[in-house]
This record gives structure tokens, C-alpha cells and sequence, in this order.
């Protein structure tokens, strides 16, 4: 189950401390130029060790395309990419071998799977999420194609949250902050609780312009749906919310619902999906992230043998993972768009006739 | 892509307005005792028409079994399931046949298929939800024999919130209140937006109970991931929270990590899921619904030929979704977990050899 | 696993002395023509009943559209079918309530499932196949809208062989000979196995004209592939050759290779198939059919106790399924071409541009 | 579409003359030893330049696993595997560059994809069979936990074909043969087309033994479709027979129906397969090669302007690819029985109970 999407197909393999992450993209219309350096510049974004707000593991995440493109272009077969790892300090996890960390997934990834590999969290690591952002990069060139555009940011660090949105403020930010006015206090903290070695939830914005009306696959492949497993199945996210989100439920219908004119739709409190389907209007999509588990401050928990313990973390954690974690929310949901922009091309018959004419 | 789930999986059929809704359930295990009697106790529950809450059309939802089970146990292929439509009324809908409404997906299926069908929503109706409680009842008959038990109920009708769940008491209460101190006011609140011709949000809770650990499919078919999914994709749910949900991107890890010791888990803020996979814990999600669209006030939108027009809609509807949207978004909870009981079952050697031995 | 297909599903559900045999269709571009009278047509040649070279067991085999099509046309929404048993004599199996039947599926599906449904074989009976035939129908539908057709009749039964093959001739034959000059010695053999309480074997040929170059979908889900898996998946099926098939293995290089000139391929030992992907050839497949195994000769087998017995078969069966088996096999063919010709949409980007310009 | 499986999943990547060939095998049971030396093993069987009867290409085929195996066992996250190409010589392909080579699949790639990769067939080219010999292999290792086996050997070059099938022998041979008898008239016949510049076909036998009852998924993943469409999928394959295949046909059902007694099956008539699933008798499968596509006589073609051109082909290649064929037909064989044993876990109730009890 290691594989994401029906007709734009990521599978990606490798784990925290092993040879590398890899990715198999299948699905990749042939004839699209692939530029490496936006997948690099995507891959920056997402990268560790950049500044004091994000973890000092190093890592280079050069990515490697091993196969689907020739010449520069993709040839309709799958592009494999690799990315070595580096910079992996195993010792760092010799202490806690046998403890299950709290806020983690070893105790279950120990109890379904009987196997503890203890090497920095394994294949559970946020370090995975490498391969999405290379995959996610593909997409957007593809999305990009069609006038497509998908942009992130933060919103909110613990309970500073923003009150205005500027995507392109977010791109120079170094904790992608889209409210300048409220960004040196979610700094603030973040460096507070970095200092007293615990961490802090936040919550990543993903915008979508360009969108065609059409896209999603009612009724169980729909375009809120699909959004909401790619976020939700982001390591540490704990809500997702589309257009107006949970204040929906405190809105009338009078409220809510977007009225017409000939100009289109006159507000989007929907977030630019009606029935599962894209509506044209600006696709507005929310991920709250917890905490970073890895925190330094002694906790108590078990071991693989069934006895307490008390867990001391030891290595290099990000002290908000809400702020590469908003990378990773984009690169999901530039895949999920990708992958509705291919199934759409075969609801109806006046599009087939248009390609086999 | 109107298939649900990998291993228990659900395709249904059907319109509102046609000669009625089916399902066909593949991947049931032999030998499991179907129940009737349970199945129409869970179709009452999301049944119209039973008290001033709920829309005033008449739907008989009786199912048929068509298929897949002989001398009352499965055979393991597919469990065809058939509920007619009846008390339909195509003529509510004669004076709206070319408009799109607002808050519906109207407009978008048109655009995307081309066609219009204008009775009642056609497939993308919340009719269609009376296959997924058909189904989601099945799957909690499989779960049962597990141990499992999946319940929902209305934590907050418009800002009305619930502070106390109390689930035995939902069974009971006819909009499915949690909590019976604040039920009144929010029976109320229903009362006065209907009388307003509107309608109004809410939320509804569901809670699984006896999950063993190791439920769940990394990464990329994560027991989160797959109940985002699931609850999202149900008409009018604007957000999905699992455990702490949105609250959790305010906490520190200090507070939000669940410590364990001898007797489990001391607090349960992740909601029974960590890293994508159950722990054993109290499984807890929460969905929130959008006011139903459907209002009698007159609301501006286009026409099919892209001209402006009032939009007045008659017929019956429900004053406030969630409170039978909770009904589904219980049946679609038990889908996914029947899936990943399935699924894990495959996850070891050593459960292999169990079965093979 | 009662799915067949990945853009053009089709899903069956129902077994032999059941209520009936349902399909769904999910899958099929908005907008196409569904002509109820093109469905009928196929229906009929598959249905049993028909003259001394078919069961004589009968079946109506009408198809009620249960969904998905609105004023004539395809919706995008998924089409359920529905065909009622009737005619059905459960009273024909009771002697064999506990019986293995010698060839059939008895044996596996009891061990399989751990359930024993008498009726008819239940599920694997070959009355199952008025769904595909059914779905098959509406394959061909949209292949017609493309210029493609598919065409099958019979090339031998037994071991008497036609040479030359007349598609429409196999039309009006009454065992669907495609050589006229054998069909005389065709129906004798049939005649005297039948008169001996016996059965034969048979082979069916596929033909399909008007395929555009590039169906198929390498590297695991080809053209050839997917046709080898449609048509030995099919009951009483035991080989599938494409092209000039086993005899392959004889020839030399020299000799198999198709060259090209302007004018196209000069030769077709290929069968219309390079690389699983189709080159504009005619394609040319063939299923070749085992006999029928209920004969009225008593044999040797097991009852569900382990214990020996002798089997008597009573009832209605063909004395040779190759010959309704070669329409399933038609309809099978056509599933499978409609699928990958909505597979192909997105093999290019710039078929991707001809729709969202 | 280069995933290949449903629990057992097989995704492959990579083409002849780019950096390698790569799998994922995503499904692999927790808990598995992985044996580096039974791949390797498999892989030498399945390698070029062994002797005079295989191309001359030398590839050192060494797997490296880049994932998926933490000491020693499957850890029930993907297992990565790469095999380097080396020994490659794109300017074999120089004065082909715009050429369709005769019986290739350069015409279809470069129709469906409207790109040339000219460099051996890139994605198309058997090299890719490296990748399933090594998946194939971990597939076997998961069957011997049950104690079956699947063997495999030639049984026909040519028309020169076996008549007593010894596996262990095959294992010895230079060309696999699974008959001592006609091995050198086998060889001999290699040698002379060789000499021709010409090919020839030729037909692999695969055997399994130690199945169990029940494997296969009716009514649309049935054990003998996907065992066909496996074989069929791979190059050059043009047929595929179960049990008595073809002849079949020309038999009666008291010839044809295999009886029972208490010792079991009493002939094998069937192949081990009724109703697409295992009977437990042995599995008997063929494939059959049409000749090496790649000859040295000069053939009529087309270029990619659609000019008629004659091809010169050059290079190294396989008189037979039968022989080496063979080898990637069981590692198919085994990657179908190792999916059908995992989806077989969840066919009844009682082994569910039997793993959460």
C-alpha cells in the first residue's frame, strides 16, 4: 500500500536510515519536459538544516532520475528517482533501540508488523516525505502545463495564527510565514519551545489557481476526498479542512452557499469544490499538524518487552514540523490534481473523439 | 470511480430520482451470519422523513439481498443489495430544471459530464447514502465478530457544542444528541433556521471501541488517511478531525504526546491512531457538515445557458445534514476498518502460517 | 475480485439459481447513445434455449437498465444492469446437494470457501456470464462511436477444424460456424456426443477491425495480456492463442516478422499485437473451450464428506460450450478494448492539451 | 500500468540502455528471511552470455536491495531492488535510430508515445525481465514457507518438441531442456537458425507443486486468467496453455473430466485448476515463444517519417528467446501464486479468527 494515486501513480520505497528514498512515478503523459532544477529548487524548500527552525540533520537530497526521461522529456515509462541518504547518525537512536518513543509510530509499526527498526523511526520517518516532494515537483510541472498553480504556506504556529494570506511572502519567509505581520512572533515561538527542548503544532494553507471546473471522481475517488486522505496521511496532521472548514457548521445556508453571477461565483466558502468536483473557483485547503513527538524532555512509556521505561530523545528534530511540513502539503496536493486532471480526460465521449479523431 | 475500500470493497449505483440505489459488496469473507434485522435498524436511522428534523419525503429503504449469501451466511461473492426508490417526486424539481443551485453540485456535473440531470441531484443526491449505510451495516456485522464496536452522534448543531458524549443517550434522542443537557437548544436552533426557510451545520462525532493495535496500511493507505477520505468525501462535510484534531496545532508535544505505562495509554490526544495505523486506543473522528444547500429563500445563480437567474427551490429537505450525515459517516467508518481488517491480514509471516498451517 | 477493468469497469454480482445476475458499469464517458435494442441482439445470441445445440434450459435473459442513463444517453454515472433469473430448477441438483461434480468447480469453491451452494454451481456457473455479455454489449457501443468492430464464430469443434472463416456467415449459422463447408460435420459430432451422453470441445475466434495503433498498456496491463486473462478467465477455457499462437514456436524469424511498406503491414503472424500494444492490424485472437463437463455419464468423485461416490448428473447443459461460449468471449474481447481505449487518452500530453484547450 | 499483482505487487522501472532496471515489491509479508543468493541464482539463470544459445550481452544482473530488509527479514515495508546496466552499446542502435524494427514494438512505443527511444528498445526490450526474474525470486522464497515449488525447463524448439519432462534435468542443461532425449537436435536446430542469421521459436513448461486448494480469486482474478495474462504479457509470448491446453478441444467430457477417489484426483486433465482456482493436483502451464524478433537478414520496414527503409539490424541477441524466456515465465508463475496465497487469507471467517484471536 505503498502506492498513491489511480492514474497519476507515485509509489515510493526506502526508509529513514537505509540506502536512500525512491520513487516510481507511473503515469507520466510522454512529451513533458522535466526540469530538474525546479525538482531541486522543491526539494531546497523541503530540506533540513536550512535554519534554526528547522532540524540540523543534513542532508543533500540530490535526486537522481534513473529512468522515463530522454533527451528531457518524459517518455510515457515510469520515472524512477532516487535519493541517497546521508548525514544518518544511527547512534543517535542506540539508546532508545528497544523503547517505543511517545507520539510515534513504533509501538505500532512494532505490533503490526513484529519487526522494530529502531534506525530513526524507519520507513515511519517524516524523511519518506522527501520522495513526495520530488513526485509533487513532477506534477506541478505537468499542472503547470494547464495554468496551474499550487502554492503553501503557514498560517498559524501554535495559536498565532495569520489574518492575511500573501503566497508570495511565504516564498522568502523561513518559516513560510503568509502573514508578515504575525511572523516574528511565531518565531518567537518556535524559539521558545525549542529552548525548553519541547515543540509546537501549526497549520499549513495550500491555494490552487487555474483550476478547471470538472476535476474529481464522484463518488468515492472525489476531489475533497482525495485532498483529504493526501493531507490527513501526512505524518503529524491531525485536521483537514476545505473552504470554510469547521466554521461551516456554525454558518446558515444563506451563509454558505455561493451564489452566481455572470461573473461566476460570488464568494467560496466551498474552497472551489461542489460535490466532490472542482468548481473553478480558488481551491482553498487546510492541514493542522501536532507537534513535533520528538521531543528532549523525559517521558514515560514501554519497550518491546512490555516494561516502563522513560524515554530520553536524543538527535536533531524539527521544533515545528508544520513549517516543511507545509512543502510536503503542497507537493500532495499538486499529486492529487495531477492525478484528477488525467481521469477527467475520459468522462465524456466528445473528449475521446477529440483524441482519436 | 464509484468503487469504495481495497480489500472490503463497495460500488454502488443509482439515483435519486431513478428506479432506485444498489450496492454490491466484494470481498465479504465467507461464512459471516448476515443480519437483516440489523441492516433495517440502520436504514431506519438514516430514514427521512421520521420527525420535523428530518426532510418529509417518504423513503420506504427497504433492502433486498440479490445476491451473495445462501441459507443466511455469505459465500464470499459479491453481496448485492437493492433499495427501490419510491415516494419520488420528479415535479419538485420541474421549475429548476435548467438551474444550477447554489451550494450544489448542479453545476459542476454539468460541466463535467456534459449532461443534466436535474431530478433531485440526480447521482449526486444524499440519497445515494443509503447504499453506504446498507453497506457500512455489514461491515459492522464482520466487525462484531471482532469485538468492534463503531458509534456516532451530534456533537454541535450550529454553535451549539455538546460538552459530554454520551452515546447510549444519541440512540435515543431524535437529532442523535450527545450531550441531553444542550439537546433542547440545539432542537431549537433546527426549529427556528427551518422556520427561517434555512438550514443550518453541524457536527457529529464517531467513536470506535475493542480496535486492536495494527489497523492501518503505511503509507499510502493509512487508517487516518482512509477515514479522512471516507467522511470527507460524504456530501456537505467541510472538515475532518481526528483525536485533538485542530486543537493539536496549538499544543506542545510535552501535552499532546500520549505517554504509556503498564496499563496503556495515560491520555488519548492522538484519537487511537499513530502513524497512520490504530494503537489500540479509543478511536475518535470527527466530521463537519456544511448547512444542507437546499434552502427556500431565493438565491441568485446561472442557468445551463450561462444566463442569470433566481434560483426558488421547492420540495423537501432536511433543515440540518449532519444529524443524518452522522448515520453515514458511521457506516463509512465501519467500511474503512472493515478494509483494513482484511487488509492486515497479510501484514506477517507468522499470520499467514495460522491460516495455512 | 468481481471487478473487471481499470477506466471501463464492469463489476457482476448474482448467481445461477439466485434472484438473478447483476453488473455495473463504472467507467463509460458521458454521453454515449445506449441502444437497449444492440443489447437485446447480443443477449440473444448468447441465451440458451435457442435450438438442439444449446441447453434447453430458458432463460428470458431481458436486461433492465437500472441506472445511468438519462433520456438515452450515458450519464458518467455508473450503469447497473440487472437480468432475473427465471426458469431455474433447483430440484435438477438435488442428488448432488453434497456431490463434487467431476470438472466443475464444486470441489474448489467448497474448499475455497468453506460453503457449499448446490444450486447450479451458484456463482461459477456459466449463467453468470449474461452479465459480461450484457456489459459486452455496451463495450461495443463505444467502440462502434470509433470505427471499431468485434466479430467471433466457431473454427472448430472437436477435431473438426474449419479453414476458412466467414464472419457473417457465423451470423445466421445455428452453432456460429465460420466455415460453412464443416459446419454440417460440426453439428453431426455434436449430435452424437450429445446422443451419447457426452460432451466436446470447441474453439472460438476473435476478430477485431478498425483498432487505432497504440491500445495497450505496457508493461503489466497489455493488450495481448489482458485479452489472454479475459478469455481464460472464462469458464471451460484452457488456451489462448494470438496471432498465428502456438505455431510460433515453429517458425523462424525470417518468418514471423511482419514487414511494412507504405501500404502498411504486409503480413499479420503477429495478430494485430506488437509489444502488447496494438499496430493497427486486424487483431485476431483465439479461446479454446474444453466440454462441457456436466455429461450424463455416471463418474467417480467425492462428496463434501470425503467420502466416494458416483455422480449422476440430471438437468439441461450444452453438449458444447465453445459455441455460446464464443459470444461471451466476443463481449470479453470488447471489455477489454474499450478499456484501454480510455486507458490511451493520457498516454500523451498533447492529447491532454486537444481536451483542456 | 507497470505494476503487476493486487496483495503481492510488483512495480518495475527502467529501460535496456539507461542507468538500470529497478523493482519494488510492495506486499512482502513482515518477517520473511531474504536469501541473496537464491536471487542470484535466479538471476544467473535468467542472464545473457552464459553460452552459445543466448546473446552474447554481457550484464553482470547483481542485485543490490535498497530497502525493505532490515537484518535479514522483510520488515513488511517495500523492498527496493536495482539492477546497474553496464555492458551497454547504444551505437548497436546508431544506423537504426529512425528505423521500426520488424516483430519489435519500436512502431507501437513510438505511435502511442510519440517519443523514439532508440536505444535497444528502451522500456520495451527484455532487459526489463532482469527486474521480474529478481521479484519473481523474493516470490518463491515466500511459496517454499509452504512448501511449493515451481519449477521450469523448454519443452519444444522449433517443432522439435519434448516428450518426457525431467525438471531436475532441465537445471543441468545449456538450453533448459526438459527432455534428455531431443536436447541436441534442440541445440542443433539453435546453432543452424544462428548460423541463418535467422531465430526460432520455442515452448517453456512451468510446473508447481505443494499447492494448496483454494488459490484464486473468481470470478475476475482468477488463478488460470492470471496466469495467462502474466505469460502472455511477456515478450514474444504469442500462447498460453493450461492442463491439456488445446487439445482440449478436440476431446469429450468423459475423456477430459478428471475424476476423484479418496487418494484424490485420478488424472490431471484440468492442469490443477477448476473454476480459476487450484484443485491442488499439480499446475501445468505453457508458454509459447514466437522466434527472436531481432534476425540478421536484411527486412523491409518503415522509418518514423513513414519512409520504406530497409533494416540492417546489428548488435547481440538471443537465437532462441525460449530459453532464457523460460526463466522469466517462472518468476511470473510465482509472482501470480505468491498474490493468490495472500489474497487467499481473507476468503473465510474462521482464518480471520484464526489470526486476531
Amino acid at each position: 500500500m505503498n502506492t498513491f494515486g489511480k492514474s497519476f501513480r507515485v509509489s515510493t520505497f526506502g526508509e529513514s536510515h537505509g540506502e536512500g528514498i525512491g520513487c516510481v512515478i507511473d503515469g507520466v503523459p510522454a512529451g513533458l519536459r522535466i526540469d530538474e532544477h525546479f525538482i531541486a529548487s522543491m526539494m531546497a524548500r523541503r530540506a533540513p538544516g536550512r535554519n534554526q527552525y528547522a532540524t540540523q540533520r543534513k542532508e543533500s537530497d540530490k535526486v537522481q532520475i534513473l529512468s522515463g526521461v530522454f533527451e528531457g522529456l518524459s517518455t510515457g515509462t515510469p520515472i524512477g528517482m532516487w535519493i541517497a541518504n546521508n548525514g544518518t547518525k544511527s547512534s543517535d537512536y542506540a539508546n532508545i533501540k528497544d523503547i517505543f518513543r511517545p507520539g510515534h509510530a513504533d509501538y505500532t509499526y512494532f505490533k503490526k508488523y513484529g519487526i522494530r527498526d529502531y534506525r530513526g523511526g524507519g520507513r515511519s520517518s517524516a524523511r519518506e516525505s522527501a520522495a513526495r516532494v520530488a513526485a509533487g515537483a513532477v506534477a506541478q510541472m505537468l499542472l503547470r502545463e494547464f495554468g496551474i498553480s499550487v502554492q503553501s504556506g503557514i498560517c498559524s504556529i501554535g495559536n498565532i495564527a495569520g489574518k492575511q494570506y500573501d503566497f508570495a511572502y511565504a516564498l522568502e519567509s523561513e518559516i513560510y510565514a503568509l502573514d508578515k505581520e504575525c511572523e516574528d512572533e511565531q518565531k518567537t515561538l518556535i524559539e521558545n519551545v525549542k529552548r525548553e527542548h519541547d515543540s509546537i503544532g501549526g497549520s499549513a494553507l495550500i491555494r490552487v489557481d487555474g483550476l478547471p471546473v470538472g476535476l474529481g471522481e464522484p463518488l468515492y475517488h472525489r476531489l475533497d476526498g482525495a485532498l483529504a486522505e493526501a493531507l490527513m496521511g501526512l505524518n503529524a496532521v491531525k485536521a483537514v479542512e476545505i473552504g470554510d472548514g469547521i466554521s461551516s457548521c456554525a454558518q446558515q445556508g444563506s451563509e454558505h452557499n455561493d451564489e452566481m453571477d455572470k461573473n461566476g461565483f460570488k464568494s467560496n466558502h466551498s474552497g472551489g469544490i461542489l460535490g466532490g468536483i472542482s468548481n473553478g473557483n480558488t481551491l482553498l485547503v487546510k492541514a493542522h499538524f501536532k507537534p513535533t513527538p520528538s521531543i528532549f524532555i523525559p517521558q514515560a512509556t514501554l519497550d518491546i518487552h512490555s516494561q516502563e521505561q522513560t524515554c530520553h530523545i536524543k538527535g536533531r528534530h524539527d521544533p515545528c514540523v508544520a513549517v516543511r511540513g507545509s512543502v510536503v502539503a503542497q507537493a500532495m496536493v499538486a499529486l492529487v490534481l495531477a492525478d484528477m486532471l488525467l481521469l477527467h480526460a475520459t468522462s465524456q465521449l466528445c473528449f475521446l473523439k477529440k483524441i482519436y479523431e
